[in-house]
């Protein structure tokens, strides 16, 4: 039996052993449980998820040095990195008990028996029920907040699905560390044995997406892992809805106002934004749209200056090195880039250079730009007399992304309207002047878009992320003994939409 | 090029040719046609779309006669259930501008720029816009309401999708006026050109579902059509979200309780309900469990009594007539029918006897009872002793439903629970004491249920059928001048939740 083990992604060698592959009879007996594990959660009703949810979250912060040191050695990613995500999640599990307590997720909805133009219609009282047990694929470049403690986990276990998580090969001990403060949680606060499971190795992987007691798949990954993911599920016999997040380029367009009021701030936050976590960030900016002309050669300037003094920037795994090595060495000997500047150059292991390259609108071509996972982001130089033009043009060589980020002058409305309306198609988050690296956690947070950037038509992260585990259910003529709470007469702690009109909690 | 003609199905005789094929070309102009049609539409906004769906709503009221007497000729059905289903249709498409002007639909979400527990969070503003250009592949069995006229293509110019609607081979003439009536209604409120569109033939409708304009797909139909566009989604660069009802069985359950108390009407009632349309309905109810004993004699007797007395029913096509004929004969001969009762004999065209066919739980193995479109079903007697656990083995031998229906006794809670748990994770809808044959278009309705009954966690009918068409957008830091006036500060005339406090519309 194969073992699992991480990689030190600072030197290259080998980390110790963390786990045994998932076999197929362990993936059968973990869905097997969370199936049962699943019925029981849904007895223990909404409020025991909320308290669970925040009992998860007291327990990891009580774990916060054990986690960051694990994670440390794993990903190579810096303590500080590593600290705010790890805050950040345990956020995101508090920000769900808060989801599930306001209860407006159910969209509770009910139409009492009346006469309509259609005829008449009988009590129909509407509520959104989970799917049943969810797998969730963790991604390499969040060992936190979109791994096992992560938004796809904190979102099932919120809807009321019990979750069996694909341990990231990136970062085994951090997963199996995660898993076990997890389940210990759950079993302390009462929840049924089976709410959480893990599995090793991408056999157990493969295995887990074509049980027939998974309901639903959340990924975050590789658009050709998901692609394979997205193939076991087309081929089972009872398809499931798959969310995957799976690549974004994420452009920037800099209007001539906006080069003009502040160039050198937007150069330098550029080169800021494509190092956050050593550029490995779906949300990193990978294309500039810069205006021709002196203000947009002041935000190059700034850009090149800043990339030049950004030290080595360490990767996560081999993988990754090998792909961000090529893809920029490729990209860096095309006729279509004239002027390249690195960074400080690699020491050991999985560390790279970060790459600032720059070329004009007229060379893009569809598949010049494409994501490249790390610190290297393209600068592409456009003519501010044409933008709507050239930005559109751009973009339509493009794949469509997460985030698209506009950066506008002060008061400059009429063509931060037409460009809105060029990048919202392709985006599901436009940013106003900032840079699109940080998602917060909240209620109106959208984190998905057009394909290939997701699959789906919902956010995997924010509130609304829940509704991709649950699934509506209306009971017609339901006796007010066996309707859930929320449904019945005079129920009032929950928004709900009765006969036509939405009322407030109260 | 071949032409495209209905059959008159009282006799079998082709009809007048209504169309030709739609050629690959005309296709990709629908298609183009739609997506300029898109940007339009969504420029001239959401109360323009509310005061569109109630002109298109009286254009189709103002051709009545018309309309039930073309799909009179092409689908057989009287003018009692047409005239019903026009009434429906009418009513749906005045519904949804009710549901575009609550504006509910829209989840508009505003995050005020905040410190919150994970950093400072940006203003953040989150609203549903719409897809794209649709594709609509309408039912055979309700030539208005699941048609070019039906919920999929309101829901869809709700949302602000133009919709483009591959005509149902089995009522061609009746969908070609659909649309011309919805064309000119269109044209006539100020709506853009391609803002509705319709093809011919199989071919057409695969090209549709490939065109790359086309953003989303909904659906009803057989499994394998539905799994033909999918095969067709999966193939396609960009996967788009499919919405398909596919099939379903729709379990009824009937207690010792409820056969005591009211067992001739169940009886009578269930004959009544698996003929209306010709027992062409996704609601039928297919298979029935029934108590042995003398009080669940009385249901059989009386279904039996009821189903002898059944008129000749007319089908739609010679495919629905050969797979009536064929899968009720096969099953007829099955060793595990105990008695058979035939309604009275076929006569002319597509026209059938109803069968009521009768089991024991113990004759049932997965397989035996699948979706039979037409105008029979299997009763299924069980003990009521053990009436948990006969119900679940018998529905572990059936596929999921879009529905499941509870006779229960007076007061009879704790088995109706029991009963509710085991039906609930295999259906959308859950009716008690009634039958699943009618399907009010409400707010609270929901039609849809788990594969294959659907592949979708969304509903087709009732006011979330918008959902499907809907993706979420967040504008971070957004210029007021830029926003959709819907998230701007101080618009109260929509439900909105601002700083995660939900407010009703005022």
């Amino acid at each position: 039996m194969a073992t699992i083990a991480g990689t030190d992604p600072r030197t290259g060698t080998a980390l110790d052993p963390v786990a045994d592959t998932t076999t197929t009879e362990q993936v059968d007996q973990l869905a097997t449980a969370a199936a049962t594990a699943f019925t029981e959660l849904r007895r223990l009703g909404r409020r025991f998820r909320a308290e669970l949810l925040d009992a998860l979250a007291a327990a990891v912060e009580s774990r916060r040095d054990d986690l960051i040191a694990t994670a440390s050695r794993e990903t190579g990613f810096n303590d500080t990195k590593l600290g705010g995500e790890l805050t950040r999640t345990v956020f995101q599990l508090r920000f769900f008990a808060d989801v599930v307590r306001d209860g407006g997720y159910l969209e509770a909805t009910i139409d009492p028996a009346a006469d309509t133009g259609m005829g008449p219609r009988p009590d129909l009282r509407r509520l959104l029920v989970p799917v049943g047990p969810v797998a969730v694929f963790g991604a390499s470049n969040f060992p936190f907040a979109f791994s096992v403690l992560g938004g796809d986990t904190a979102s099932a276990i919120a809807a009321g699905s019990p979750v069996i998580v694909k341990a990231h090969g990136s970062h085994p001990a951090t997963s199996l560390l995660s898993f076990e403060i997890l389940r210990d949680a759950a079993t302390a606060a009462g929840a049924p044995a089976g709410t959480f499971g893990i599995v090793f190795g991408t056999q157990g992987g493969a295995d887990l997406v074509a049980h027939e007691a998974v309901t639903a798949v959340g990924f975050t990954g590789s658009l050709s892992g998901g692609q394979a993911l997205l193939d076991i599920i087309n081929a089972r016999p009872e398809p499931i809805p798959f969310y995957g997040e799976l690549s974004s380029i994420n452009p920037v367009i800099v209007t001539a106002a906006a080069a003009a009021e502040r160039g050198e701030d937007i150069g330098r936050g550029l080169i800021a934004s494509i190092t956050v976590g050593s550029g490995q960030l779906c949300t990193k900016p990978g294309l500039v749209l810069v205006p021709t002309g002196a203000d947009g050669d002041r935000i190059v300037a700034a850009a090149r200056a800043a990339v030049a003094e950004v030290p080595a920037q360490i990767l996560l795994n081999k993988r990754i090195f090998d792909s961000y090595t090529t893809d920029t060495d490729t990209l860096g000997t095309r006729g279509e880039i004239t002027h390249t500047t690195a960074g400080h150059p690699a020491e050991a292991g999985y560390a790279v250079a970060s790459k600032l390259f720059e070329t004009d609108v007229d060379e893009l071509a569809a598949g010049l730009v494409d994501e490249i996972f790390g610190p290297v982001t393209v600068v592409v130089r456009y003519d501010a007399g044409s933008a709507t033009k050239d930005v559109t043009r751009a973009l339509d060589t493009l794949h469509h992304a997460l985030t698209a980020t506009l950066h506008i002058g002060s008061g400059e409305t009429e063509l931060a309207g037409q460009l809105l309306a060029v990048v919202e198609p392709r985006a599901g988050r436009v940013i106003f002047n900032g840079f699109p690296t940080g998602v917060a956690v909240s209620w109106a947070q959208t984190h998905g878009g057009p394909w290939p950037s997701t699959n789906s038509i919902h956010t995997s992260v924010g509130a609304t992320a829940i509704r991709r585990f649950l699934r509506p259910v209306t009971y017609q003529d339901a006796p007010e003994a066996v309707l859930p709470e929320e449904l019945r007469d005079g129920f009032t702690q929950i928004p709900r939409r009765i006969d036509g009109v939405l009322q407030a909690a109260h």
